[in-house]
């Protein structure tokens, strides 16, 4: 029996890279379909669960993604409702490779580094940022700290994720270097998870750090968000620092993202959500 | 060479129950439009017929769905008309599965009755009750009666059957419990066709008939179309009358589906739609 | 690994045509997609390109068709825009056909017949004339000659095709049968390339020459281009002249089309478009 994997995209066209990715997890075929809303999934799904019965069940499976992380995740809350108890397939949500993007990042950093009891600080509050923040609490990080130009902004984030998620993030205000000083001088691990094309950590900046101990970015479009920050970096040390850049992170987040969309089709009840697709990250060796 | 199915959907995105049945069925690559009209058919159609030769043209087959019954009839006429004489491929029409539906409604109640003399009535016009009509006709039943909350309504459904398919089937009103209990009282086969969600058939109704012997019901949304129907009921007995439910149809149907797309790769001449699916249907064993 | 090709279609609906032709080249997978624009592409080529690395990148590639061959010339040019440098996949251009038809035509032409120091006249200034038109220049022919009703629209496509080509092709009017008659009198090989269901060369044109050796015609729809083609004719010998009607020539246009996208996976740098396509063509047996 077929691999089929329904492949939903709140973008007008569904993603090519999401395709690929889903094909050389296993998927034997795609059913795959852009502008998707939660107002016209419904059917969508039930042709998924109404078609196979039982233990075949889980050979269909859904995959939402898109360039709006609320988008995707308004249709992944609809997709849950349009199932009818056990008569359910798995699921992923990974809007934009943000989840899938951010376990990497996290991964990677803890491959050769042990955060508990110590701080991390993420420069910039986006999905991947925000997401990360979070795997960094489960791990046993003492502090979290994600900052942003406007402290207004990382106030309004951070309550947001202690009311979804029930984790304590500390907000940060980054609107100068001088800032992001403050934010290091005793931090462990600093992430740059700003928008590609801008530098947000700059040498100074993460130089006059006495405990920092690994650097992170995943912009992989130059200038890199991290200065000094080499794109194939992948556990350098520099100045007694160690380095993780954008491919060394992207090549894993591969594995993460191939793997969790092979794990749909083992069971017909996972939803693999920026909450849940961390421990799935957790089983992949990260040490290669 | 693959086995490809043109999937041709009249909604806006194509109906993934066709797709997975589809690939069920053992088409090997589906390629699946929305959104099609008898306007925009004709290149589709070409590109089918004129990209293998011979004996290969029968590993390529079209499939119509949608939830618009005429539109999708309207699309399937445009198909025929695009081929060029023998140069055509198999055709399956199903438009919102009502003609899997209803082939697997007779099918199910004569697995274990003849209806050969007998009389039928069907609560509802819809396409599902119409098709069903059909083929409880071509079965040999003594009459068929279509009803309709109006008496308007089952008149226009009954002439146009006449006019289309040149069979006689008797239009009834059924606008109370008192006129159903009237169309039952020397009925054999009474078959909820109703809405979803709609109990078309009372207790009351179906109790006061001396000579009813099989009900069957496809609405699966509760309140189901008959009283005291179970959605699971698959030939048990209750007060003497043996009762089909809508999973049990709904299974039935599945093997229709999945044998009448298979069957379009077998040859590139077949053309399955209203009148011609229920043969295929017979040749299902309805017995397991 | 499945040998993924993103199909893209300037038209709003992906041709089925070109789908079937890539299954049947060895695509495992398509990821078809209409309505495509320079200014949406870009996404799904990175899609394509930063899913695989190294030599697994062949396993990707990328057709663009359309009826619009200016609309997918440059989605093309948005492609190849879209590459980083050594990370790019193979692309194959074929707007309407036009590439692989052309191709189609002149090698079909040469598999008797040696051009070389011949005079060449198409009948008919339009894509897959002006294509074919590159051909024989590269093989050798001492002259050819593109007509058109308007002797200024055959100087503007001429000069156009010194322009872009560096090719000399001298322009030609055709506006009665005297002035076809007059290019072809010294003419070794002419060729209708004109609208489907429109005869472009009478019998009293073609009759009157005396050193005409070959006729072909790619018009499939009657009345044919050609006066006394037969749509089958494949070298039949008339008055002295060997005949190639359109079935023929599609059925080498259809081996083109498949071993051009076949090529596509065999390395990640291939670009077909009108320039190269016929490279490709020239290395299929045009013999048999």
């Amino acid at each position: 029996m077929k691999k089929l994997l329904l492949h939903l995209d709140t973008d007008q066209i569904a993603s090519a890279f999401d395709s690929v990715v889903a094909y050389d997890a296993g998927a034997d075929n795609l059913l795959s379909h852009g502008s998707v809303t939660r107002d016209n999934v419904t059917g969508l799904v039930h042709g998924m669960i109404f078609t196979r019965g039982g233990s075949k069940l889980k050979n269909s499976a859904i995959f939402i993604g898109g360039s709006d992380v609320d988008a995707t995740d308004s249709v992944g809350r609809a997709v849950k409702k349009a199932f009818f108890g056990p008569v359910r397939v798995s699921v992923m949500l990974d809007p934009n490779g943000s989840n899938t993007t951010a376990a990497a990042v996290v991964r990677k950093v803890l491959s050769d580094y042990d955060v508990t009891g110590k701080k991390v600080v993420i420069i910039g509050s986006g999905p991947v940022g925000q997401r990360a923040a979070l795997y960094f609490v489960k791990e046993g990080a003492r502090e979290v700290v994600i900052t942003s130009r406007s402290m207004t902004r990382a106030k309004i984030i951070t309550s947001q994720m202690q009311a979804v998620y029930d984790v304590e993030v500390t907000p940060g205000e980054a609107a100068s270097d001088e800032d992001i000083k403050q934010h290091l001088h005793d931090t462990h691990i600093a992430i740059g998870a700003g928008p590609a094309g801008v530098c947000v950590l700059s040498k100074e900046a993460w130089g006059s750090s006495e405990t920092l101990a690994v650097l992170a970015d995943v912009n992989a479009v130059p200038p890199l968000g991290v200065e000094e920050m080499e794109i194939m970096d992948d556990g350098v040390e520099k100045q007694g620092i160690t380095f993780y850049g954008a491919i060394a992170i992207g090549n894993f987040k591969m594995k993460v993202h191939r793997a969790a969309v092979a794990s749909l089709f083992e069971s017909n009840d996972l939803f693999l959500d920026e909450t849940t697709i961390y421990d799935l990250a957790r089983t992949i060796d990260n040490k290669i």
